[in-house]
C-alpha cells in the first residue's frame, strides 16, 4: 500500500469562509480514503465545524493561525502581514517542510502565487511558475497555461510551459503523448509575436523531449480540443479563460430565457429535463475548478474564491491526483532529459530573481 | 433627401467566391434602397450572377479586375501581386478616390489591412488602425477592439482606441455616452501591463473628450455587457473573440447532443422549437459579422471569410450604417477636440511610419 496523500488546506481562504471550505474537504475525503488533511485557520471555528464531520475530524489535524489574507490584499501586503503566520502561508509552508504533499487555497491568487514563489521557489531549470487550468472541450479536457501567473513570456518560458503542461496532461488526463499548441492569432501580421514564433521554431525544428508539438492554435481551437495542452502567456490566457466563462454564462442565460418564454417551451423543457441536467453538468464550472501552480518545488492548487463545497472538493481532488500521479517528478524528469536547456538561456540567476 | 451610400465590394474575396458575395449584396440592397454598389472582380462571372438579381444589376456597376488576393497570401505577397490591380485593392481604392464611401471584403484580413493602410493611410492624430468587432452581450451589443490589427499597444494607442470605439458606439449602437473599459486581468501582479495601467491613469485622471471611462474590465465582463466599448491590444482581443466563438460552438454542440439523447428529449425539443429558434438566432454568428477597420481615412469592413450570403449582407449593412451615421466625422471630431493629444506623444512621423 502506498503512503497516504497529505493535503494542507487554507481553511480561511475564499469568499465563503471555513464552512464552505471544510464541507468541500469532507466531500473530497470520502472520495479519497487514503488522504490526510492539515487544516490551517481559526482553531475554535474549525473545531466547531468538524463536529459535523466526524470522518474528516479523524483524518485531519488543525493548526491554529491568527492572520487571514484578504481577498483584495495586494501580494506585497499579503506578504508583509501574512508571512509566517497566515493560514495561507502556513498551508504552503507545510508543503515546504514536507508535512504535506500539496496545498489547496481558495484565497486570492496574487497573494497565493507570491507566497508560493517566495517560500517554495521555482524548480531547477524553470525560470518562472505558471498557472494551469483544466478546460472542458468537445473532445474531453485540455490544459491551458498560463492563465495568470505572469504577464508576457519569453520563448524560453513558453517552452518550459509546454514541458510542464505536457507533464500535467500525462499526470491527470492520462494521455501518454499529449499534443501541444502555441496560442497565436491567425491574422498574418507585419509585426508578429516574436516570442511565440521563436518558441514555435524551437519546438518544431529542434524538438524538446516529452513535448509533442502540434503547431500554432487559435482561440477557437481551445474549446474544440484541437490539442491537449494550450500554451500562452498569462495575460491572454487569463482573458481567454474568463471570456469563455463569460460566454458560457451568457448562453446559459439565453437558454433559460428561451425555455421560459412560452407554455410549449416550458413543457418541452420539462420533458427534456434529463437532457438539460446532462447539459448543465457539462457546463458546470465547478467540475473544472482549480488552477494548478506549475514550476514550483511543491504542489499548490488555487480554487476559485467564489466556489461552493462541490467546487472546492474538485480542487482538492486535483491536488490529490497531482501527488498520487507524481506531477513534480514527471516535470523534473522532462526538464532533466532536456539536453539543450542551458543553451536556450535558463540562467539560474534569472530563476532566482523571480522568487 | 440625402446622397446615396456608395459601397465598393470585393466580389472575389472569401472562401465561397462571388456567388455568395453577390447573394449577400442583394440581401443588403433590398434593405437599403438608397445604396449603390461598385463590384470589383471577374466581369463575365459577375455579369452572369447578376442575371439572377435584376434589382442589384440596376443598382450596381462592375469594374473588371484580373488579380485575386488569395486567402493565405501574406500581406507582403498580396501587396506585391495585388497592388493597383486586385479586386481587393481596387475596392479600397474606390474609397480613396471618393468613388465609394465604404469598401467591404471577405478576403484575408492581413492583406486587407495592409492594403487599406498603404492606400488610405491613418487619420491625422491616430497612430495606427484597429479592427473593431460587434459583440452580442447580455445587455445588447458592445464594441471590442482591437481584435487583430496589430500586436501590442502603447498607452497612447489604447486611448486612441477608446476614442474610436466610442465614436463607433455612438454611430451604430446609438448610445449617446458609451462607457469604455480597458481589458485587464484581475490577478494582482508584481509586473502588470504598464501600458494598460498608464492608459487607465490618463483616462481616469486627465480625462479624454467623448470617452466615458468605466475602469478595468475582465474577460467575463465582455459577454456580461459591463461596458459598451472594450479596449485591448490586438493579440488578446483576437484570442478573446475566437475563444468566445469556440465556446459558443462547443455549447451549441453539447445542446444538440443533449436534445438528441432520448425520445423524451426529442419530443421536448420539438415542443420548444420556437424557443430554440430564438436561441439559435441569438447565437447566430452571422448577426454580428463584420470587423470594422478604424483609424483610416475611409470606411473598410472585413467580413468573415467563411460566412454565407446572410453574413456578408450583415457586413454590408455595417458599412452602410458607418457611412450613413458619419463614423469618420465623429472620430475626427473627437480627435480634434482633444487638447492634450500631442502631449501624449502622437508623432506625425510615427503615424506615417505605420503606412
Amino acid at each position: 500500500m502506498s503512503a497516504p496523500v497529505r493535503i494542507a488546506i487554507d481553511a480561511m481562504g475564499g469568499d465563503h469562509g471555513p464552512d464552505t471550505i471544510l464541507a468541500g474537504v469532507e466531500i473530497a475525503r470520502v472520495r479519497h480514503p487514503d488522504a490526510q488533511f492539515v487544516l490551517f485557520g481559526d482553531e475554535p471555528r474549525i473545531t466547531a465545524i468538524l463536529g459535523r464531520y466526524p470522518g474528516l475530524a479523524a483524518a485531519a489535524r488543525i493548526v491554529h493561525t491568527e492572520v487571514v489574507v484578504g481577498m483584495d490584499d495586494k501580494p506585497s501586503q499579503a506578504l508583509r502581514r501574512g508571512r509566517y503566520r497566515s493560514s495561507m502561508w502556513r498551508a504552503i509552508d507545510a508543503v515546504k517542510v514536507h508535512e504535506a504533499d500539496a496545498a489547496v487555497s481558495a484565497g486570492n491568487t496574487g497573494a497565493l502565487m507570491a507566497m508560493a514563489k517566495v517560500n517554495l521557489r521555482t524548480m531547477p531549470g524553470i525560470g518562472r511558475p505558471a498557472i494551469a487550468a483544466i478546460w472542458p472541450t468537445l473532445r474531453g479536457e485540455s490544459i491551458v497555461l498560463d492563465v495568470g501567473a505572469s504577464i508576457g513570456a519569453t520563448a524560453q518560458s513558453l517552452i518550459e510551459m509546454a514541458i510542464m503542461g505536457s507533464a500535467m496532461a500525462r499526470t491527470i488526463l492520462d494521455i501518454e503523448h499529449p499534443t501541444v499548441g502555441l496560442l497565436n492569432v491567425g491574422v498574418e501580421e507585419i509585426k508578429g509575436v516574436e516570442e511565440v514564433k521563436e518558441a514555435g521554431r524551437i519546438l518544431r525544428e529542434e524538438g524538446v523531449p516529452d513535448v509533442h508539438y502540434h503547431g500554432f492554435v487559435e482561440g477557437n481551437d481551445i474549446g474544440a480540443g484541437t490539442v491537449d495542452v494550450v500554451v500562452t502567456e498569462g495575460f491572454s490566457g487569463n482573458i481567454a479563460l474568463k471570456t469563455a466563462e463569460g460566454t458560457a454564462k451568457q448562453l446559459a442565460s439565453y437558454l433559460r430565457a428561451a425555455m421560459g418564454r412560452s407554455w410549449r417551451a416550458r413543457i418541452g423543457y420539462l420533458l427534456a429535463r434529463d437532457a438539460f441536467s446532462v447539459l448543465r453538468e457539462k457546463m458546470d464550472p465547478r467540475r473544472s475548478n482549480g488552477g494548478v501552480f506549475l514550476g514550483l518545488n511543491g504542489v499548490v492548487i488555487k480554487s476559485h474564491g467564489g466556489t461552493d463545497a462541490e467546487g472546492f472538493a474538485a480542487a482538492v481532488d486535483l491536488g490529490y491526483d497531482m501527488v498520487r500521479h507524481h506531477l513534480l517528478q514527471r516535470i523534473e524528469n522532462s526538464i532533466v532529459s532536456r539536453p539543450a536547456a542551458a543553451a536556450h538561456g535558463v540562467e539560474p540567476a534569472e530563476a532566482e530573481g523571480q522568487s
